[in-house]
């Protein structure tokens, strides 16, 4: 197990020394990505949430306005992260158990009141989080911890893009496949979001030091659907990567 | 900073090798316990807390009964967590601060799909936890995240007793001082609690794997009360120990 930087053509993994948090030293060695078992991309100290920041999310889980419901924080717990490929593993007291396709940033350095405008100098990278959420659990607890906490119920990866340009206007899809048959379910952008990257790194901040590592995930837009064992589960933001993981009972 | 094991009488602190999960192994080492500054007990991976499980405490804060209320499962971040003695520091927007007194349960091992009855198994021993919950926040938000995740507020120690027999018939005591004027604010027993420790190990490992270190808060009992800058908090529970912090501005 080590980090390496995949390169721009997403063809070779080439191994640094030590962590992603300092300028890369390669080591020399080098394997095919195909031929490379990616885990997820960091193991948080924390994975910070932001709920209900797309107004169609809002209005399709709780029949309510954004005005009325804006959006909240909440927290996954780094034993639910899982890599790409692996399983989503649904236990048998989870009835409804959907995928939530989200943009994620990863934390680059000890951080505690940043403000809005000076939020890209804390900031690592990006990569995609499957915010797995148990709806029925969810309602039942009124608190989200275990409904979106169960082990394997955080997906991250595939990687952490480190240059990306286009951070208020990225595309977001989920495609289901189900009994051999693909759908698209959410097709959204992060030009829908309420509170925007910089709003939630100071709003997350002005309560929390963040660490380095520590993952933020941005809120889901709409289109979140049930997912079943035999599933698979893909989440798509283009320039940042795809994301799919496998459904099965735990 | 070290790992170390405070004699029965309370006096001194005898250094050990490594941590506090393999037998301990005395280096020789040892001071008095009045000239060491104590740190929290251990830093968590996770906190996780069972909210709303003294009904007095149900009915104190949610203005319902503990039957439409049940106990529900909620995290704390482990940027929260600060020693005895160190200061609770409130921002300027958390305007009802208040303590939560509660038994603390320190885990020993990595596990998951704990049986209630085999909860002692995995259980290092006890702490003594402060829920630190900003009311206002807490009710805005709807999700408990931020109003008990802010730097500062999961104050825990003073150490770990690693030997208790009582522990489903512990005195839980909250003493506030304001302005120079020390009162009880709580005054209850852990055999007043809805789910019992090894129901809520159950329940939270039927969910998430726990990992050693990993902090479980038991839930608080009536008598919470704000807190403001100046104010001293200390929470004592016979037997395990007494944790007191003052209260300041962020």
């Amino acid at each position: 197990m080590c980090f390496c930087v995949v390169d721009d053509a997403g063809t070779t993994a080439k191994q640094i020394e030590g962590t992603p948090f300092t300028p890369p030293v390669y080591t020399g060695k080098e394997w095919p990505l195909s031929e490379v078992r990616l885990l997820a991309p960091m193991l948080p100290s924390k994975v910070v949430a932001i709920g209900r920041n797309y107004a169609d999310h809002v209005a399709e889980v709780f029949k309510k306005s954004a005005e009325t419901l804006p959006p909240t924080l909440f927290l996954k717990p780094p034993t639910a992260v899982v890599g790409p490929g692996a399983p989503i593993k649904i236990p048998e007291f989870a009835t409804r158990v959907e995928f939530e396709g989200e943009l994620a940033l990863v934390i680059a350095k000890p951080c505690k009141n940043v403000k809005a405008q000076d939020w890209r100098s804390v900031v690592l990278g990006y990569t995609v989080v499957n915010d797995v959420s148990s709806r029925d659990l969810q309602f039942a607890d009124g608190q989200w911890a275990r409904a979106k906490g169960i082990d394997t119920f955080c997906p991250l990866g595939p990687w952490i893009e480190t240059h990306l340009d286009n951070v208020d206007d990225l595309p977001i899809k989920a495609r289901l496949t189900h009994e051999g048959v693909t759908e698209i379910k959410q097709d959204s952008n992060s030009n829908q979001m309420i509170m925007n990257l910089g709003e939630m790194i100071e709003f997350i901040t002005a309560s929390m030091t963040l660490l380095p590592g520590d993952i933020i995930c941005t809120g889901s837009p709409a289109g979140t659907a049930a997912m079943e064992p035999g599933d698979f589960i893909e989440i798509e933001i283009p320039g940042v990567g795809t994301l799919g993981n496998p459904v099965e009972r735990a």
